[in-house]
């Protein structure tokens, strides 16, 4: 508290990410990163950039990369917004596009930024109930709102709405914009992007952390109309010119072009998704059907919370959010082949242990 | 204008950058980046960062370079705040200590940004204005207001403001922030890093886009009393958790570790800062006195737009505002020593052909 802040900052509950450890020797199964490098082109194209012209600002407007963007999703590039991460693309929605005079709606379980976004813009918000089974049901958005949010595949459920479920939520609310987070849709689910060219209300944000493998990096995007696109730009270019650097923009880039690493690197996250979900049922747990690249399970017999900590103990990171509805479950992002198999292991210990 | 947009995004009147030019051939005296690259330590650090752990998300909190940052200035690192640019710094800023009942103040001649943070947090100001020779009085900000914040050297104008008036003025308003934008600093002026300790209302932001020849890594940051910090990492943690990535982070480490490169960086721009002023003073131009990497300059007898234009015929690009009180000014980076004879090898061709 300080007499110093502005009145909003008194009321702000920030978001906590997960924890990014400072030690090298744990497994890191906590935020959904990807467990393989970025592809070998990546390395070589910020190579590239290691010269004299870091003293020059970068492209404000970034046009290579919405190109690069929208070449990939068969749109024009003005239906494209970058932005320093998915998060930073969120911010800017809210602002420009669901701070509107009515509340917005999003799933009372989803991602947790979501309200944070509120409180800092000032937008009433309402949280529809999932389902029993953890599923969005599009006739629950079917209501008065100023505007809609959900990921797809949902965080941290990973539970993906088929893109005919999204339609029906875009169709039905014609007058305010439905965002849809695709931060986990190349992990099994079929993208919004296809649909922006025919919905003038639908913004779709994905970002390059996760099936892109550059989290370290900080470069996420929006698909859209744009007219959406433009009242985006028009908050950004009054927040920030510059806010994807050289080599952010030219990582991204070569992450884009080198398809064939991409689509295996899903492929193999997919497989050991598929490795994990089979040993997490063959040994009582629930597993919620995922498209991500974690899965959200929970065992009948034993808490979470103490799960995690027997996990930390055996130098494995696991994420347990003390929520309502949920603190039961663990999200266990998908490591590599060798971190499920050891993962596997240190669970097999661990109920072994409970059960004596 | 869109029907989705928020009330809000229809009153904005975005910033609008200097150029960036996509050509390679033009002597880019526009924008005040260094015309020195970055220290080889800088391209040594982020070359050891191109690796695997680009798939890992940073530290959220950049506490390594924090600590970096707070050790060079003597101060702890809770008194350090790091942001995507000094633009982003000074956006969390306006939203966390300058949005207030009362307006706040800012010269008339200064950084355009701010008004545009103004608009997008909807912060009432009344602007200052500056004397006939462009200087800061500091009783002129002697009045009620919601927060103080000034660029110092200033800009476009270059004039520095002395220490103690800094301090001067940091005292008369101990009820309010002031924000004091030091972009420009190391070029000839005293920071006010050495008064955050003692007064609990001065944020002093800073940038390695200038004498740090980082422009493109975009990496800003702030000091001040850890309850200003405070406030604006709420407002960062509620907006995005991670802004700095992993190169702009260790970048910036090794640009502060590097003291003699950017030590002489600095001197050799001061060094041709002179030449230039000496050059123009003795051919007719008058000259606002520099403490930046820039010049601000008219001609009595030629018109500044014309003058722009002339030397952007000649492949040299410089500043114009066309702005009330400063429409007959060119704000000139200092460039090379080599481009910096071409410049004025330039403007006496163009003095020549004006006297003919």
């Amino acid at each position: 508290m300080s007499q110093y802040w502005s009145q909003l900052v008194h009321t702000l509950t920030p978001y906590v990410p997960g924890e990014q450890p400072k030690v090298d020797n744990l497994i890191k199964l906590n935020t959904n990163e990807s467990p393989y490098p970025p592809s070998p082109l990546v390395l070589n194209a910020l190579t590239n950039q290691l010269n004299d012209k870091l003293r020059l600002y970068p492209d404000p407007s970034s046009e290579d990369l919405k190109q690069s963007i929208a070449t990939y999703y068969g749109v024009e590039s003005r239906q494209v917004f970058v932005g320093n991460g998915s998060d930073e693309v969120l911010a800017h929605a809210f602002m420009a596009l669901l701070k509107q005079d009515k509340p917005i709606l999003f799933p009372d379980i989803s991602y947790s930024f979501y309200p944070v976004y509120c409180g800092l813009y000032e937008i009433d918000h309402q949280t529809i109930p999932l389902t029993d089974a953890f599923e969005i049901n599009p006739a629950d958005y079917n209501i008065e709102n100023g505007g809609i949010i959900f990921p797809n595949p949902n965080a941290p459920t990973g539970r993906l709405l088929p893109l005919q479920a999204i339609e029906q939520i875009v169709q039905q609310n014609a007058s305010s914009v439905v965002v849809v987070d695709e931060a986990y849709i190349d992990f099994g689910g079929e993208s919004a992007a296809q649909l922006v060219k025919r919905y003038p209300n639908l913004l779709v944000v994905q970002t390059f952390s996760k099936s892109r493998a550059l989290a370290g990096l900080r470069v996420g995007f929006a698909l859209g109309d744009s007219a959406l696109i433009e009242g985006l730009e028009r908050v950004k270019n009054s927040f920030n010119s510059y806010p994807l650097d050289r080599l952010a923009t030219a990582g991204a880039i070569a992450a884009i072009e080198d398809e064939a690493y991409f689509k295996q690197s899903c492929e193999k996250i997919i497989s050991t998704r598929d490795t994990l979900t089979q040993f997490l049922e063959d040994n009582g747990f629930e597993v919620i059907p995922s498209a991500a690249n974690f899965v959200f399970t929970k065992h009948p017999q034993m808490q979470a919370e103490d799960i995690a900590q027997q996990l930390r103990k055996k130098a494995i990171i696991v994420r347990y959010f003390n929520k309502p509805r949920i603190d039961q479950y663990l999200r266990i992002t998908i490591g590599t082949e060798q971190e499920n198999t050891q993962l596997c292991q240190a669970l097999t210990d661990i109920l072994k242990a409970q059960n004596t």
